[in-house]
């Protein structure tokens, strides 16, 4: 693998409550230069949520994406307060955006949003052993729990309102790993 | 599903020479009034290349992302230049990053990145019958193309290497398309 760019300098060129742009300026190790823009990386990390509410039935979210300007079906996730470990933020945005905790909290991998220009990274969390539980989050609205059938994936993974890559490739992998689990356990069954 | 929230006011509140922030102003149905931030949808589309040199062989890339600092292994992909379809961006994007054409490229599906303050859209294309081509891009050091099995997926997708979501989500839906279709034509046999 080649050897990491030089960061010659970083500026902020622009800023808004929310978001800092950064540009950067690389020497790769070949010697060429380039000026690159991209968003500045959060420092808090975050986390998003496969709940399975039985073997087979995850719970997704109709939520509104002011991004898009139309509401998906999606993951439930969000960032994690100060001082939350993975699992506690993933519980606390589970309970505020289902109304479900889970008693088994278990990280399955961290993805990238756009490595080109954007330093996010969010931490998959596959959630089982559910209970009702309730907390507010900060929702304008209610937000629609939906239950899929994860056997089904193959058939409704291509609706239009199922679009987030990150919502759609944790439920593969986590499709995957139940699949692998039931599958050994019924090798040794 | 709920109504749309209605827009009461889009502002620029940050710009750089690649970056654009809007401040948006909604009203949810419920009457509910929330301020957002998001970054402004680019007018251009962008395509991912899934590029099957084989049944099982897919081409990936290594390439720095100046998000994350780090290299990455992920799928090709770019913006489309002005009056390019979906197929001739995709086609050229992939004689640019992997230096193979292909005569057979099908859509698979458009993914977004984070709807709820992004509006990008991405369409994934499968690429088959690929041939020896190469087109200059504007990368700044040479790509790094890795062909990885489809039918090992299960083990190299937790590699920390590969982290994008919507990369790791096209991988997944490919390889259920690609399993289906020789699934009909065992069947068929």
């Amino acid at each position: 693998m080649a050897k990491l760019p030089e960061i010659l300098k970083k500026t902020i060129v622009a800023q808004s409550r929310f978001f800092t742009v950064e540009a950067l300026h690389l020497r790769f190790s070949n010697g060429v230069e380039r000026h690159y823009e991209r968003m500045r990386p959060s420092t808090r990390g975050s986390v998003m949520i496969v709940p399975m509410l039985d073997a087979d039935t995850v719970l997704m979210i109709r939520e509104y994406g002011a991004g898009l300007e139309d509401y998906t079906l999606a993951l439930p996730k969000g960032a994690l307060d100060d001082d939350e470990t993975v699992q506690q933020g993933a519980n606390r945005e589970l309970q505020e955006e289902t109304g479900y905790g889970a008693n088994q909290l278990t990280p399955v991998k961290a993805m990238s949003l756009s490595p080109g220009y954007m330093g996010s990274r969010i931490q998959v969390v596959l959630a089982e052993d559910l209970y009702s539980s309730r907390l507010d989050g900060d929702e304008p609205e209610a937000i629609e729990v939906v239950p899929m059938k994860l056997s089904a994936l193959d058939e409704w993974i291509w609706s239009e309102e199922v679009s987030e890559g990150r919502s759609i490739a944790a439920l593969y992998m986590v499709r995957d790993i139940l699949r692998a689990r039931a599958g050994v356990e019924t090798d040794e069954a």
